[in-house]
C-alpha cells in the first residue's frame, strides 16, 4: 500500500455543508489522513472545529495563515501534502494562492474565485509551480458522465447538434437568508459569493458539465437572469441560449443552459441532453447509475453503471457492483481519488489531463462564464462573446 | 340520444397522417358522421379517397368548393353541420374562410394559417357569422392538462414564476424531405408550412399549451431558430426565452420555450413544467395519464387520470376508469367533443370559453406567435416584443 | 371500402361499464356499426337503454332471445352479422350458446362461462357451427404485447425460465358491494361471477396473458386465495405458485401469478415479467407503449410503439406513430379489428389463429385454470394439476 | 470528538467483494480505524492483504486465532474493540464464538451461521457475554427503510394486509462457478454456502427486510426452490407463499417472497410493497432515494431521503440533503454507525433495539427460515410451519 498523503483543510467548520462532504470524500478511499485544519475565520471557533474532528492539538490552527506557516515549520515527511480551501467564494483565492505558491498541492471548491483577473493569476502560479490543482465539480466525477463523455467525443453519436443542460433546485424559494440559515446568507451576498448568486453556484456546474462532457467550447451566449424572492441581493434563476464554437465547419452546436433555486421542487436536480447526428444521450443527477441512450432507427438504450461493456473510465470509476447503488459521494471522491494519482505518480500540471479531474483551466473558463453572463443578462445586445 | 351531426372533411385523404387521426377522433363518441368529402388537392384521388371511407357516391367531391356548393343545395336537415380542415397549412385559409362565411362551423388544425391578415380576418368572420370553430391543438385536450390549468387558475400553487415548455421531435433529424416522404416534404417547403418549420408545426402547440395552462401572456421574446439538416429550408430547431406580463405588479414570469425536429430519440415528446410561489407541476404527453405535482415542504404527488379527487374539468374529459389509459386519440376527441357541445347549445363565438376547447382567437394568437418569432430569430436586439 | 358489419348487443346498457367500452372498440375503425341490442336483463331498460343509443325503434330488443328471433327474422343482408354479449358471467352461456348455433359470429367478455361444461360445450359448437368466436382478453391486444410474444417464441431469449405476471386493483379494498356500487355487487356475488372472485375478474386475465405471451402451459399450480374484506363472499385476492409444463427435456419453468383486488394504490396495475436463458422482457399495462428487453450482458433496451424495428405483429396492431401514444382502447378494439378480418376472410373456427385474436379454446383453458386455482386454494396438497 | 474504535477484521483479503464493502462503511463516518486482521483462510495470503491495506506488521495476523491471542495479549486501550467477520457462510461460527465469548464486539455478515443449532447457541453467547453484535442486513440501513418501518409500524396504513417482497439477480444465469468466478464458487458449493444457496444468499434479505419493515412474524410458508443451471448443486431461484400470524384477530397478512440469480437484467434488483387496509408503500432498491406512499382516494405520494417531513430515525440515518443522493454504501454503513453507538453507550445485548440495527436475534431468525424454506420444497405438504 502507498503511503497516506497528509491532508490539511481551510474552511468547513461547525455549520458547513461542503467541509463534511470533502472530509468524507478525503476519507472514502483510505488514501488521506486529514491531519491539520484552519476550519474557520474565527480563529476560537477554528480551533474548536479542528478539536472536534480529532485533529493533534498543534494542529488545530486559528488561521490558515498560521497554518501555512505552522506546516512549513514540520519535518517534509511530517508536513501536510495539499490543503483542501471549503471557505466561501471570496475567501478562495488568498489562501489557494499561498499555499499554491508554498507548493502545496490544492483542491478547490467551484467556483474557483470571484474575478477574471484572480482566476488568471491562479492558471499562472499553477503552472509556475507544477502542482496538483483540482476545481471540485463533483458531478464529472459520476462514471456514467465518464461514459457519455466517452461516447461523445469518440464520435459515437455523431456531430453534436443540440445540448441541454437544466439544474433546478428550490431551496431558495423563500427569503431564507432572512431566516438566518448560513447557507443561504452567504450565497445571496454580492461581497462574499460574487457577482453571481444561482448562476455562479449552480450554473457553473452546468457550464462545466457541457464542457467536460462534449469537448464544446461556448462562443457566444444570450442571458436572462432574476431575482425572484423580492429584495434578494442576487440572482435566484438564469435562463440562456448558447451558441457553441464550429468544429470542422459542421452547423455549430447549440444549446440550452438554465439554473434555478426557486423552483419548488427540485432538489439538486441536475439533467443533461445532448443530440448528435447519430444519436443522443440524456442524463440525471438525482439517477445517476443509469445513462439513456438513443441511437437513430434503434430501440432505446440505458446503460447503468457497474456493467462490463461500458468504457475503462467508466469502469475506473466505480467502486461497487451493478445494482448495488453508488451516488454523490463517490462522485464527489472521484476528484480526490484523481488528485491523489496525480500527486502519487508526480504529474503538475498535467494532472488533470492524465487522471480525469477538472484542474485550474477549467475553473478560471467557469469564472470568465459566470462574469459574461451577467454582463449579457444587462446588456441590450442579444448575443454576449465568450 | 341527440341527434348525429354531419361532418363534412376537407383534405385528409390517401397518404395523409392527420385525416385518420380526425376521422378517429369525430367517431369515437358516435356523435358524428362523416358524410362528405374534399378530401384531396387532386380531384380525382380526392373522389377515390372518398369511396374508399364510404361516403355516398355524390359526397364524393372533387374540390372543397363543389362541396360548399353541393351541401348548401341540399334541404337543410340533410346539409353538413360542421366541416374539418385538415390540408396543409396553406390551404386553410380560402376553405375554413368561405365555409364559415356560409355558417357552417369548422373544427381546424394548427397553425390556423400562414400570415397575421389571414389569421385577424377570420376571427372577424367567426364573431360576424357566430358559428362554432375549433382548432385541434390537441393537447389541451388531455384531462391531466385540465387539472393543470384549475390548479394553476385557482391559485393553488401561487403566482407562477417560471415556465419550461419543450417539444423533442428526431424524425427529422435526416433530410426525409427529399426522400419522398410526404409529411416532411410539405412540412419544410415555405410555400405549403409558412415562415415557421418546427416552430410553426410543433412549437406553436407549446405556445398553445402554457397560454391554456397558465393563462399568462408572453410580453417578449427572444429567439434563437436553426436549420440543421443542410439544405433544408424552414427551420429544424427552436429555442426561446420568454419574458410574461406582469399580474398585480408582481415580478413577471419567465420562460424557456423550445422545441426541434431534429432530436434523435425524440419521439413525440412534449413536457411542460410551471413553478409558482406555493407549488410547481410537471406533465408529459408521452405518459399523459399522471400529473407530477409538487408543494412547498410536502412529499411530492402524482395525480393520476379517473381518480375522484381530480377538478371537474379533468373528470369531464374522461372516458375509462383510472388505469386504463387513455391517450392520443381520446384528447383529440375532446376538441370534437367540445365542440359538439357547444354546436348543441348554440353557443356561436362563445363555444371555447364555455365548452373548453381551443378557438378562433387562439389560432391567431399562435399565428401571431411564429411570425414573432421568426422575426426575432433575425434580429439582433434581445426582445422582440409580441 | 368493404362493407360495414352489423353489430348486435347483449348487455352493456344503462350503468353498465364494458358494454360502452365495447361500443367504442367496436366503432372505433369504422368497420362495425351498431344496430340492435338486447342491453338489459330488464326488459324496459333493455328498450330504454337502446333508443339511448339511437337504435331504430324495431331493434331495441326487450330480451336476447326476442333479439335472436327478431334478427333471424329479417332478410339476411340486414340481419346482424355478429353479436356482442357483455353481459355478467352467469348470463354468458345461453345466448353465446343461442347465437352461436344460430351461425352468428361472437364476441363474448372474459371468464367465458361459470362451469367447465358449458366452456367445453361452446368449444364444440364454434367448432360444429364454424364461427368466429372472439373471447375480450383484451390485454392481449396492445402492440408490445405481440412484439414480446414473437420474441419470446421466436427463441431470441432462449429458453424461458421464469415468469412473473401480477395484477394489482385496489378498488374493493373497501366493502363496495354493500354501497350499492353495480360493478362491486355483481363481481362478488358467486351466483353471478361464479367461483371466483379476484381469481375469475382479473387472474383469469393473468393466465391468458402468460400463455399468449409465451406460449407455456400451466401443469401444475399451488394457490392462496385470500377474502380480506369481512363479509366478502368471494376471494378478492390471490397467490398462485406454477409449474410449466417441460419443453424439450429442459428443466421446466416456473412461475408466480398473483391478483388483488385489496391492493390499494393500484389502479389496473398489471405486469408481467419472462426471464429466458438469454434474456428477459417485462410489460406494464398503465404504460403499455414501452417493452423493456434485457439481453445477457448488453445494456438494458426499451423497444417503443410505432418504430420500424418492431415486428410485423406489433406494426400491424399499431394506429398512431411513435410518441402518440395509443392505450387500452385501441387493444381492445384489436380484438375486434381481428375478428372484422376473420368474418370478412371467412376463417371460421381458425379465425384466432389466423388472425391474432383470443378464441373460444383460450376461453374454455381459462374457465379450467379458475376452477382448478380454487380446489387447490382449499386442499391440503401442494400441487394442483391442470 | 470520541475516541475512534479500532476495528480487526476476519476474511475479506485479495479478491473478496464483501471485504471492501465494510472496511468502506467503517471508514465512512471517521469513527472506526481498522488496525487488525486475518484477512484470509490462507496464512500468507492473509498476512500479504493486511500488509497492502497497511496494517501493522504486528497485527497481520496468519490465522483468526492468532489474532484473537495477539489482541488479547495487548494492553486494553490498544486492544481492538470489535471485529468484523467477513468470511463465507461456513466459516463465520468459530471466530465469532470465540471473539464473542472474549467480550469483543462484533459485526457479522449474514446469513448468520450455517445450522439452527450454532445460531441458538450465539443468540445464547451474545446474550451471556452481553457484547454489541450487528449482522449485516444492510438493506435496513436505507433512510427510506426506516420510514416505511415508520409508516407501518404506527399505523398509518393501517392492518397489514399483503406483502411482496423480491430480490432479483441475474448474475448466476450461467455456470459462472465453473468458469473460477471466486463469488459464484463458495455460494454455489453447499459445503461453505450451507443447505440454501440463492434462498440463503439473498432471499435471507428479502426475509429481514419484511420483518423489519412491517414487524410481521411468519407463521407458514410454502416454498418452490429451483436449480435451473444444469449441474449446480444448490437453488438459483426461490418462490414462496407466506402467511402471518394473526394481530388482534384481524385476518391475517398474507404475502409472496421471490428470489433469483438467474433472473438476466436483474442486478440487485431488491423491491418491497406492502399494503394494509388505509394505504400501501413500495421501495426499491436500486433507486433508494424514494419511497411511493398510497392512501386510500389520495394521489399518490413519493417521499424522498433529507426532507424535513421524514420520521426522526429516517432523518438520523442520512449524511447528506435532499437531491444529493445517497446509496448502498451510505446503508451499510448505518449498521455500522449503530453498533458504534451502541458500543458507546455500553448498550450490550439491547443495542439492536436501542439504536436501531439488526442483532443475534434477527440473524437467528434468518437462519431458521432458510431451514424451513428448504425443508418445504422438499415437502408434499403444503404448509411448512416456522
Amino acid at each position: 500500500m502507498s503511503h497516506r498523503l497528509k491532508l490539511g483543510m481551510v474552511g468547513g467548520g461547525q455549520g458547513a455543508f461542503i467541509g463534511a462532504v470533502h472530509r468524507a470524500a478525503a476519507r472514502l478511499d483510505g488514501d488521506i489522513e486529514l491531519v491539520a485544519g484552519a476550519l474557520s475565520s474565527t480563529p476560537e471557533k477554528s480551533v474548536t472545529s479542528g478539536k472536534e474532528l480529532g485533529l493533534a492539538d498543534d494542529r488545530c490552527y486559528p488561521t490558515w495563515q498560521a497554518m501555512l506557516d505552522g506546516e512549513l515549520a514540520r519535518p517534509a515527511d511530517e508536513c501536510i501534502d495539499m490543503v483542501s480551501i471549503v471557505t466561501p467564494n471570496h475567501a478562495h483565492y488568498e489562501p489557494v494562492k499561498a499555499f499554491a505558491d508554498a507548493s502545496f498541492h490544492v483542491i478547490l471548491d467551484k467556483p474557483m474565485v470571484n474575478t477574471i483577473e484572480q482566476a488568471e493569476d491562479l492558471v499562472r502560479t499553477v503552472r509556475k509551480r507544477n502542482v496538483i490543482f483540482a476545481v471540485t465539480y463533483n458531478y464529472s466525477g459520476y462514471p456514467l458522465v465518464k461514459q457519455a463523455r466517452e461516447m461523445i467525443c469518440s464520435g459515437e453519436l455523431g456531430e453534436v447538434r443540440k445540448v441541454v443542460v437544466e439544474y433546478n433546485q428550490g431551496w431558495l424559494a423563500e427569503k431564507l437568508e432572512d431566516a438566518g440559515q448560513k447557507q443561504a446568507d452567504w450565497r445571496t451576498d454580492p461581497a462574499r459569493s460574487g457577482v453571481g448568486g444561482c448562476i455562479g453556484d449552480i450554473g457553473s456546474h452546468c457550464e462545466q458539465l457541457v464542457s467536460y462532457m462534449t469537448g464544446l467550447e461556448v462562443d457566444s451566449l444570450c442571458a436572462d437572469l432574476t431575482s425572484f424572492v423580492p429584495g434578494r441581493r442576487l440572482d435566484d434563476d438564469a435562463n440562456l441560449l448558447l451558441r457553441f464554437k464550429p468544429i470542422d465547419g459542421a452547423q455549430p452546436a447549440r444549446g440550452l443552459l438554465y439554473a434555478s433555486q426557486i423552483c419548488i421542487g427540485g432538489e439538486n436536480d441536475l439533467r443533461i441532453r445532448v443530440w448528435g447526428t447519430k444519436g443522443s444521450l440524456a442524463w440525471h443527477q438525482e439517477d445517476p447509475n443509469q445513462l439513456l441512450v438513443h441511437r437513430l432507427g434503434k430501440p432505446d438504450q440505458v446503460y447503468r453503471r457497474g456493467n462490463d461493456y461500458l468504457c475503462d473510465a467508466a469502469k475506473g470509476a466505480t467502486r461497487l457492483p451493478a445494482g448495488h447503488p453508488e451516488a454523490f459521494l463517490e462522485a464527489f471522491a472521484n476528484v480526490y481519488a484523481g488528485a491523489v494519482k496525480a500527486i502519487r505518480a508526480g504529474a503538475g500540471a498535467q494532472g488533470p489531463q492524465q487522471f480525469d479531474f477538472p484542474g485550474v483551466e477549467d475553473g478560471a473558463r467557469g469564472v470568465r462564464f459566470i462574469h459574461k453572463t451577467v454582463e449579457s443578462s444587462t446588456s441590450e445586445a442579444k448575443w454576449t462573446r465568450l
